[in-house]
């Protein structure tokens, strides 16, 4: 049983977030999910959806996976040191990293990135100048580097969990997972209808 | 601009509300979401989400889109007067209402449904039998009868938003939607690939 620690910060964006919990959640005997803001209290997402989150401080010191999402409010924290610092004590602990959307690019400023291979959102790949040492592949449903795992826009978090799943499940479990929720999978990574639409 | 009044249960199903949040929330000249349950409070989804909820007793008496989840937590409400009792009364005054997976057995509960057209997740195709005076459609993505929509499973909420949005704001905004998010659009109603998976 692994924890899935979700960071939370205001103006999330909402499904980068619940699509992965969607899919790890159902899988009840081997995760939980659990939501963390770097102070806790009441955070809501860009779409307004309030939730309720722990601190970060009382996140626990091993056993889980780090779900990072992505949305507007990313901006703020690039250069927030007290966040930063905080993903990047929370990432080393981590088995795994999920980063949904800019999510990666937030969690590129931990430095963690430098020298692996990442994706983000087509419409946001600008932002990768942030992180210049990361190897950022635009042509991508999902990128895996190690125990990192990076995803496209907002519903490839979806097929990038499926495929997550996939990897240390099985792709029996995970195809069931997609027929459940009724989810059309992309379950080739490296096939991004996206990839140029905002060319 | 209109408010999405979610209503929400213990055990919704997370994505089942917040796929269509998601897409309609990212529209913020047209809607804007909050969150109800019968009492208020803090609400979890099966997948442990906690969400903050206002009473339904304080939600607007018009100008208002009703979204109305599934998951494991409609069974118990199938047979609660009071819940159905509020569920009918707001669904009287919404202009439209949107109901995701066994979210439309639980509104079909109101008898709101009776004579009309409407589907739902095909895995819980037997619940159905809760209200036999609708027609239930078992092959559809998605169904709209009147101000009504229903859809499959889980995502395919997020394919009948979409297409809710198509029909009052034009394909182009819908689509504009599901590009944004990197969503495979499944653009056509009655294509349902999900229809005879458990048969």
């Amino acid at each position: 049983m692994k924890e899935i620690i979700s960071i939370l910060f205001e103006n999330f964006e909402t499904l980068d977030v619940f699509g992965p919990i969607e899919v790890l959640g159902r899988l009840k005997d081997n995760f939980f999910p659990r939501f963390y803001s770097l102070k806790g209290g009441i955070v809501y997402s860009s779409q307004g959806v309030p939730i309720v989150t722990k601190p970060i401080a009382m996140a626990p010191k091993k056993d889980y996976i780090l779900l990072i999402p992505g949305g507007g409010g990313t901006r703020a924290l690039f250069n927030d040191k007290d966040f930063i610092n905080s993903l990047f004590d929370l990432s080393l602990r981590a088995d795994y990293i999920l980063n949904v959307c800019t999510g990666s690019v937030l969690f590129s400023k931990t430095g963690l990135l430098d020298g692996k291979r990442s994706t983000t959102n087509k419409r946001a790949f600008k932002l990768t100048e942030q992180s210049p040492k990361v190897i950022w592949e635009k042509r991508a449903r999902w990128v895996k580097d190690c125990n990192i795992y990076s995803s496209s826009g907002v519903s490839a978090g979806i097929d990038m969990t499926l495929g997550f799943i996939s990897d240390i499940l099985g792709y029996k479990i995970a195809k069931q997972q997609a027929n459940e929720i009724e989810y059309i999978w992309s379950y080739e990574s490296g096939n991004d209808p996206f990839c140029n639409i905002y060319d």
